[in-house]
């Protein structure tokens, strides 16, 4: 069947970065004991591709006692760089630049007076880097949290880098809503996230069925897979080529790929050829 | 009939002080010349009172060659105060402390680098005098009004005190909508203005027909009016009694009265009066 390929898709740089210092470190370990702390990306296969490398992925520095930490592009709280530094082992750090700079935000914006507010997934660890960077920081996802918010305040917002303009924009109104003093907002949002965002759109006016790669744990993928069933229906998200029902393809002729942040190149690869490969229905 | 009144509603402190000032000026004049730059308030009946008093107004600097000269409680731009002060007439200055509060504002979010942007009508005197602070200030009144604000930029905004808190975040969720790099907000709705719509909505719950009583050039009495009628159909913006069309009584039991911030106590209460001595019909 026919395949197109969303413009802006896979690895951003911060990610590509992470991989890079990965592998770099891993070349030149002798060790044996190079950690991440939690997955150093959300894709399982990539994981497991690092892993056959020599990666040991944990989840609580509680298992580290010497050797090499990466912290993962997510970033990690202040607290547990300290703890880290305690241990005395050696720290890598691939946190996204576009993530530290959220993270010295809601630190320069706390020293200025402000109540930070960050809006995102309480449980996504860049969310929770961040409410570490910045004491007594609320979270908001929706409209359901804004009664977690400080009243007739100052507030300082920043945004999951992940999140999608809309999402930001509808947030922010929610909290315009509220009774605040001052406001100070700064737009953290990820261009390359919106740019993977708004091609992605573009392409799916453009195919029969749309498939979105990426890790289920994905923040931005989800994102992505979200915003393209909004505007095709028929939209999957695919972690790789075995999980599609090749059911869904009856009646398609042309296909369209885009894929998260933390996708690698050759999980799109394969299903862009596997797809090609076939007859069309 | 049965008349139930705002709990809040009438004068606000900034008409107040702006009439009392306007008053003590008249008493104490000998020269026969003291003008108001505008309608001191939005309130026919009121300007018709105090033009007997001897108070001339007049709509444009040119017509004042000396005496003295009312500052309303909109404000004027300080190209305006210049003006008059190279005229060397006597200024009496009766811009409400809160509008004054959003001039000061926006000149210092621009000493701060930021592109000014007001939410409010650009038609309104209050908003003109907070343009007149602010060199390229951008007014947006609704969402026709986005593709006015600077791109990737740094965005301060403040709004027309008399705007309500749903017109606010409504705007300010577009606002987030764009392409901004920082947003600083800062909250300069009037309370007094938040006070008299929350009173008046609870009072159209409770009465079978709503007036509203206030100029009809008056911002705040027509938002009111807005709000009342998406809360009771049965709402009418009067002036004053005599605009009151009886039919519209028919079959009403009780009538729920409020009033802008800049319609006098005496308007109310002949109103108040007349309804009162009405026979249920």
């Amino acid at each position: 069947m026919k395949v197109l390929v969303a413009e802006k898709c896979g690895f951003c740089p911060g990610v590509r970065n992470a991989i890079d210092l990965a592998e770099k470190t891993l070349a030149q370990d002798k060790s044996g004991m190079v950690y991440s702390l939690g997955p150093i990306i959300h894709n399982n296969d990539e994981v497991s591709r690092l892993a056959k490398l020599g990666l040991k992925t944990v989840n609580d520095i509680d298992e580290i006692e010497s050797g090499t930490v990466l912290i993962r592009s997510h970033g990690v709280a202040p607290e547990q760089i300290n703890r880290l530094k305690v241990k005395g082992v050696k720290i890598v750090d691939a946190t996204c630049v576009l993530v530290k700079r959220v993270q010295r935000i809601a630190k320069q914006l706390q020293r200025e007076g402000y109540k930070i507010v960050i809006i995102g997934d309480e449980n996504h660890p860049e969310v929770q880097a961040v409410v570490g960077c910045a004491k007594d920081a609320v979270v908001i996802t929706d409209e359901s949290d804004l009664d977690k918010l400080p009243q007739n305040d100052k507030l300082g917002v920043v945004c999951q880098t992940t999140q999608s303009p809309e999402q930001f924009g509808r947030m922010l109104g929610a909290i315009g809503h509220s009774n605040f003093n001052e406001l100070k907002v700064i737009n953290t949002l990820c261009k390359e996230a919106i740019n993977r965002q708004k091609s992605a759109i573009s392409l799916c006016k453009q195919v029969d069925i749309m498939f979105v790669l990426g890790g289920l744990e994905s923040a931005n993928t989800r994102k992505l897979a979200e915003l393209c069933k909004k505007h095709n229906m028929a939209t999957f998200h695919l972690q790789n080529w075995n999980d599609l029902d090749k059911s869904v393809l009856h009646g398609k002729n042309i296909a369209g790929v885009t894929a998260g942040a933390s996708t690698p190149e050759w999980i799109i690869n394969i299903l862009v050829h596997n797809l090609n490969s076939l007859d069309t229905w």
